[in-house]
């Protein structure tokens, strides 16, 4: 149960989750709907208060929800999870919704928890979890689909992510997910410490 | 030598050599003046025409340039640059040109290259290289130090992105950095093909 793994992240490291670049699952609730996605097109903006950015693509149905709530999450998937990131990659949640009256968390046997912050689903076997509240710039989000947003909370599985630094050893099966195009994904190797060249 | 193995890549799939998460190199270059810095908060925006998007300190020399210039280059360094990453991440060109009269490629021996487009430098040793026209937006830029830019130029080193995908399979010195903080790296691993879950 990843459950008993889920540790608090502070705000002013929850950088750190998101700074490699891994593809994440962005998920979104609002007035009964709910909805997840994935985005490999985000990064981090700033450290304190800690902003991130997403590009969500004007066909999604998640993107609707966060709109409307103004708030959403993001999680980092693992390589145990990458049928279902390239599963709800590739699936509209308002089609289900219309043709086959569920959402993608049925449809797919998703389990989810409750955030500290929000309502908004969070998805469990993930490997971090950021509870974002969006800042609303429309011309960023009509003009260029890219979406800002605060952290407000953040988690992570203490497996791989201890003292504000990832750690995959023994634990390939939660290594991060790392798109490239088509299904294709690249996942994330060992650590290795840079060190200034003197002159 | 790296020349050898360069290659142009279409700019329809540009968007696949930084999707994955890496950190990259930005250089400008602006009235004999040049600066090259890192930057691990980056991400594609969109496809047609390619944009990416960057944040670039205010301290930085580098975006002085580029801001002047309205152009840049990305870079995606290697394992086997993890220093010069390190080091062109930590030193300010701004700093060692008042002090010391030189700019970071002279001081540390970093060869450099013509763009297809661009005058500004490209490094050799990299495994991929964007030459991008920055797409000025004053808002962003001064708010959030977010960059937004069209890729007019892609070129990759061939051992290791092919026909649209990388693959370093061989070429572990050539693998990609993924910053998560103070100079701890990971370094990008084997590929994993994702497939949609049937219901």
């Amino acid at each position: 149960m990843t459950e008993h793994h889920r540790r608090p992240v502070p705000l002013a490291k929850c950088y750190r989750l998101i700074t490699h670049g891994p593809t994440i699952l962005v998920s979104a609730s609002h007035e009964g709907q709910r909805d997840i996605m994935a985005a490999a097109w985000n990064m981090g903006v700033d450290f304190d208060p800690p902003k991130i950015s997403v590009v969500l693509d004007k066909a999604s149905w998640t993107r609707r929800l966060l709109e409307a709530s103004g708030t959403f999450v993001v999680q980092v998937p693992s390589l145990a999870q990458v049928n279902i990131v390239q599963t709800v990659g590739n699936t509209s949640g308002q089609q289900l919704s219309e043709e086959q009256g569920t959402d993608k968390f049925s449809r797919y046997d998703l389990k989810t928890f409750a955030g500290e912050q929000l309502d908004a689903p969070l998805l469990e076997g993930c490997v971090a979890w950021l509870e974002c509240k969006l800042l609303v710039d429309a011309n960023n989000q009509n003009e260029h689909d890219l979406f800002l947003a605060e952290v407000i909370s953040a988690q992570a599985d203490d497996r791989v992510f201890k003292d504000g630094h990832w750690d995959f050893t023994g634990h390939d099966q939660l290594r991060t997910l790392h798109h490239v195009a088509g299904g294709h994904y690249l996942v994330i190797g060992e650590a290795v410490q840079g060190v200034e060249i003197e002159v």
